[in-house]
C-alpha cells in the first residue's frame, strides 16, 4: 500500500506557483489578487478560510479577508459581491459557504461574475466543464485530479465508483474521470444513498472516490484486494484525545482497508490540502488572465 | 415484452401542447414562435429541420426557418444569431448541426442567448441542468426521462448504463437519471469506447440507455433478463430495402434484445419523435416565460 501524500503535493505545487509568480512580477505583471468574504463564526468556515489565506501569501498572492456579522442581509451580501466583480485589483474572488439561512446560497453564487469564480460554482464554470471546455474547475474534484496524476495512477478503461453526488465533489468528479483525458477515460458510477448492492457495486471498483460525508462507511470488506481509494470525507466527530475536542473523520474506515488497497489517501493530509492548492490554481489562472 | 411506443406519446404530448397554446392564445397571450437555422443542404439536417418545422405546425406554434448556403461565414451566421436574440417576437431558436467545419460549433453555441436556447445547448443550460436548476434541458435526454415517466418504468435504486460519453446525450442523461428526482435516483455507469469489461456491465444493468452510434452494437447476450433498453442510436445504414437506399439503425440489435427485455425502444418510433417533441416543450416554456 502507498499512501497518497496530499500534504506533500499540496506544499510542492504550492512552491511550483510561487516560482511562477515571482517570476510574472519580476517581469513586471500583476500579483495575482484573492478575495474571500466569510459571513459568521462558523468554526469550520473559519478554519477553512484561515487556511486559504495562509496559502495566499505561500504562493505570493495578495489576499483580502471580508468579513460580516451572521445578520448580514442577502441584499447587502450581493452588493458586495458586485462590488468585488467591478473591482479590477480582484482577480478571484469566493464566498466561503454555507451562508446563514436567510440567504440563498444559489443567489449569490450566481452573482459572482464566472470570470472571476474561483470556486467554480458557477452554473457556466459548471456547464463548460462538463462540456470539456477551459473554466474554473471547483477544487476538491480538480485536487483528485492532480492527486491522481501526480502518483501516475491508471484511469484509463478502470472502473470508478464515486460515492456521493453533491454538486461540489460526487457529480464534477465523476464527469472529469469518464472525460477523454488522463486522468480520465474511467468507467465512471455514481452511488448514492438510494443505490441497490451497494457493497457489491464497490468490490468491483479498481478505483473508489468516497465522497458521502459518513464518516468510516468504507469498510475492507467493500473493496477489492488493490484497489485505489480516494477519502474526500471531513466529518468533525467528537472526541477526547484532541484539543479542539474533535476528530476529522474520512468516509473510510482506513485502518481495515489501507492493507487491502493499492493506493489510499488519508484523513486529514490527503484530498483537503489539494483542495486549497487548487484555488489557488485557479487564482494564478485568473491573474494571467488564462481562461476568460 | 412491451414496446415503448415513443411515436404515441409524442403525438399524445404534441396534442397537450396544442390545447395549452390555444388556451393562452384565447386569453390573449403570445403564439410561442420557434426560429430554426439551416446552413447547407446535409440530407439528415434537411430531414431533421423539416420534421421540427411541422410539429411546429401541430403544437400551433409560429417557425420560421431560415436558410443559408454552407460557404456563410462564421461572422455571418454569428450576426444572424444576434439578431434572433434581439428579435422579441422569436421566443426559442435554434441553429442546426452540424454545421460547415470552417465555423466553429461551439462558438455559434455561445453566441445564443442562453434564455432563447431551446436546444438546451448552451454552458448555462448544461450546467444549470446538472447542479438541479430550473433550465433547457437538452432534447434527446428530457425524451427519454419522459418516456420512462410516461410508462411508470422504476429506476429508484436501479442499476442504470449509459453507453456513450457524448455532451448532447450520454452525460446529460446520466447526470439526470442520477438526480434526486422521478424518473432520476438510479445507479449510473457511464461507458465508452475505453471502458474495460462492457458486456459484464451491460449485463448487469437494470436498464440500459444506448447512445453510441454504432449500429446493433447491443446484443442479446449483454442484456439482463427484464432489463429495460432505451436505443437512442440512428445511424444510416446503406440499404437497397428502401426508396430513400439507406435505412435507420438503432445501436440495438432488436430482433434479439427484444424478447429478453421488459421495454424496448424501438428505430424508428422510439426516442427519435420524443426528441422532436422535448424541443417543442422547450419552446412552450420559453414562450410562457416558464424558466428566464
Amino acid at each position: 500500500m502507498q499512501l497518497i501524500d496530499g500534504k506533500a503535493i499540496a506544499a510542492e505545487i504550492k512552491k511550483e506557483i510561487a516560482q511562477e509568480v515571482e517570476e510574472i512580477v519580476k517581469n513586471g505583471g500583476k500579483t495575482p489578487h484573492l478575495a474571500a468574504i466569510l459571513v459568521g463564526h462558523d468554526g469550520g468556515s473559519e478554519t477553512y478560510v484561515a487556511h486559504k489565506v495562509k496559502a495566499c501569501g505561500e504562493c505570493g498572492f495578495k489576499s483580502t479577508l471580508i468579513r460580516f456579522e451572521d445578520d448580514i442581509t442577502e441584499e447587502q451580501l450581493l452588493k458586495e459581491v458586485e462590488r468585488l466583480n467591478n473591482d479590477d485589483d480582484v482577480d478571484g474572488f469566493i464566498v466561503q459557504l454555507p451562508l446563514p439561512k436567510h440567504i440563498s446560497e444559489q443567489r449569490v453564487i450566481e452573482a459572482i461574475d464566472y470570470k472571476k469564480d474561483v470556486d467554480g460554482f458557477h452554473p457556466i464554470n459548471v456547464g463548460r466543464m462538463s462540456i470539456g471546455l477551459p473554466c474554473f474547475v471547483s477544487a476538491t474534484p480538480a485536487g483528485i485530479m492532480e492527486l491522481l496524476k501526480r502518483y501516475n495512477i491508471n484511469t484509463q478503461g478502470k472502473s470508478c465508483v464515486v460515492l456521493g453526488r453533491s454538486n461540489i465533489v460526487g457529480k464534477p468528479v465523476a464527469t472529469l474521470m469518464m472525460q477523454k483525458s488522463n486522468p480520465g477515460n474511467a468507467t465512471v458510477t455514481v452511488c448514492h444513498s438510494r443505490s441497490e448492492n451497494l457493497k457489491e457495486i464497490c468490490k468491483n471498483a479498481d478505483i473508489i472516490i468516497a465522497a458521502l460525508g459518513s464518516p468510516e462507511f468504507v469498510t475492507a470488506d467493500m473493496v477489492k484486494e488493490g484497489a485505489v481509494i480516494v477519502d474526500v470525507g471531513t466529518t468533525r466527530v467528537p472526541s477526547d484525545k484532541t484539543k479542539s475536542g474533535f476528530k476529522l473523520t474520512g468516509d473510510v474506515k482506513f485502518d481495515e482497508v489501507a492493507d487491502k488497497c493499492s493506493y489510499i489517501t488519508p484523513v486529514p493530509g490527503g484530498v483537503g490540502p489539494m483542495t486549497i492548492v487548487s484555488l489557488m490554481r485557479n487564482t494564478l489562472l485568473a491573474g494571467k488572465k488564462c481562461i476568460y
